[in-house]
């Protein structure tokens, strides 16, 4: 074990701050990273706030993390000193089970094993990316694209996976219509993402004000989603919708915009459960599904591909030591797109 | 036009009775039939109290006919004089968009002519098959099967194919582990069908005096759905999910028990919406979708499989003057598994 130093909370109530833990050694399989950038998802502040009731403390949040391999392990293949690295949602997984056997660790019947908030092989508690360092199984490490903004690469290990899965389980391609439903950290990656792939990308968003933005990132069309009018103009006539939203909203208005057999996937998680029109799924066969970030080999395929097209995310940084009013701004919607920590402030 | 004696209602207060009606006279490409049994479907009595708002009166209901051809048009290919013929949902449709073209007039995207309350296209309203005859296009007629009871086939043409579709659109076959919600009319042909693909079957009902009989349907196994340690034996492990409830219910604890990537798929139709736990979804990569009846050509293959595998529908035949009481009794799920009027007793 050695001691690392972080950033992190001891109870629901309390404000995150530097929290010295202890790592355990870079096994034989093991690659020891030291941090260069993590990203902040609206995951990290729900687990330290115990928004989901289960929440281990000590919490050291973070799970999107760029940095520089220190040291390998004697069996380590895949990466050497030196070499960038990143470190996604999962830090290990049953790797015995079909969905590990498919390469689909992020439903791993056991469940895999979070970045944090886990159990650590090792014993105690996982801890994240809000830290000088960061001890992870090389199977479960990425390999991180030279050619790229590293601080802008680190929502790419969630954010960008989430949105990346469920446009390649659905197969997006050319010529096809892919609507994107939030401007936020997911939703303005599956814009870059879906244009990328192809698609012809439409952002349904609630506020005028980033209709710009949204096409800058790519998006062919934007649609204000309190417009009726607007809405009914595209209706049977998407081939998926990706619903980044976490908070309640009404989604049989985009169910009606699918086409006969499409389906519209969920990756925001709202709490609450959603209404389902049920005549919106069966008088054209639609499907509401939804999807889980994507597996470590769909995660390097996604990075290779982000490194293959120039994508990064749109990233604003800050200290460590402010990581409680980005929170405060996060919920308030006020970032673009992504909160990311020079973790070199961390001292 | 000519004359013909039905059963129906000039108002949703009233109830059904004699009533005469012109139907068009049997043009080039009509095939008349004279009607010996017409199923009673729940969508009737929804139509003939106009619960759903749109009832064109006056209305006679009736969409699972099953008769004897009367007269053909000249241009008539597939039928003659004396054959057996069937006639579902639908009696027309555009024939001109995608879904017509590959076979799925039911999701015709100018909407098909359902067999009631819809647009003859000789003017007026559709009328059903709780009548003496019905003229039809003969590409919307089926072929009956001689070899089955013919008042069991009348209700395969709603109930048999709106599970048959679905059992099929999701691939379902031997080897696979097949889940169906609710012992109705639609539950009871989803059991006998799913059996017959080769899956094992499980019904899911609230009524533990519906086991015996599920397994002699065809159910290997019976679920009581309130009892949690029995749905909970089963998480994870259905192919597929057929949920023929139209009432208000809870879905999560079905969605629950689906394998990862795999569907619910909903055929009964709830008038409210229903809650969805989005996890439910998300932590499985699953889908929850719909499915209407089936197609011309599906619905042919549905009654050929039926033929072959001598499956028909467990009836309960009525006079047409007890239709009322039937509706009372089906209200009350007191029906085993589904009326059907011998069109002999109408006069």
């Amino acid at each position: 074990m050695f001691s690392c130093v972080g950033y992190g909370t001891k109870a629901s109530e309390q404000p995150l701050g530097p929290f010295s833990f202890e790592r355990r050694d870079c096994g034989p399989r093991d690659v020891q990273i030291d941090i260069l950038y993590c990203g902040v998802c609206h995951s990290d502040l729900h687990q330290a706030r115990n928004e989901w009731g289960n929440t281990i403390y000590p919490c050291v949040p973070g799970h999107e993390i760029v940095g520089r391999v220190a040291r390998v392990g004697a069996e380590v293949t895949r990466f050497k000193e030196g070499d960038l690295a990143g470190v996604g949602c999962m830090v290990d997984s049953c790797r015995t089970c079909a969905a590990c056997k498919e390469g689909l660790e992020q439903y791993c019947e056991q469940g895999f094993t979070p970045t944090y908030n886990g159990n650590d092989p090792s014993g105690g508690p996982t801890f994240g990316g809000y830290a000088k360092a960061v001890v992870v199984d090389q199977d479960f490490v990425l390999k991180v694209p030279a050619n790229l903004d590293l601080a802008g690469v680190a929502p790419l290990l969630c954010a960008g996976i989430t949105t990346y899965s469920p446009l390649r389980h659905w197969q997006v391609g050319p010529g096809q219509k892919v609507g994107i439903v939030g401007l936020g950290g997911l939703g303005h990656m599956g814009v870059k993402l879906a244009h990328a792939m192809g698609a012809s990308v439409v952002l349904f968003t609630t506020s005028p004000g980033k209709s710009e933005d949204a096409r800058r990132l790519g998006a062919d069309e934007v649609v204000i989603s309190k417009d009726e009018a607007q809405m009914a103009a595209h209706a049977n006539s998407f081939d998926l919708i990706v619903d980044t939203v976490a908070a309640p909203h009404d989604i049989n208005s985009y169910l009606a915009l699918l086409k006969r057999d499409k389906t519209l996937v969920q990756v925001g998680a709202p709490g609450e459960p959603l209404a389902v029109q049920v005549f919106n799924l069966i008088m054209k066969r639609r499907s509401f599904a939804g999807s889980l970030i994507g597996g470590i080999a769909e995660t390097q395929e996604m990075l290779d591909f982000c490194a293959e097209h120039g994508i990064t995310a749109d990233i604003e940084m800050i200290a460590i030591q402010d990581i409680e009013a980005a929170y405060s701004r996060m919920l308030k919607s006020d970032v673009k797109y992504r909160f990311v920590i020079d973790m070199q402030t961390l001292q």
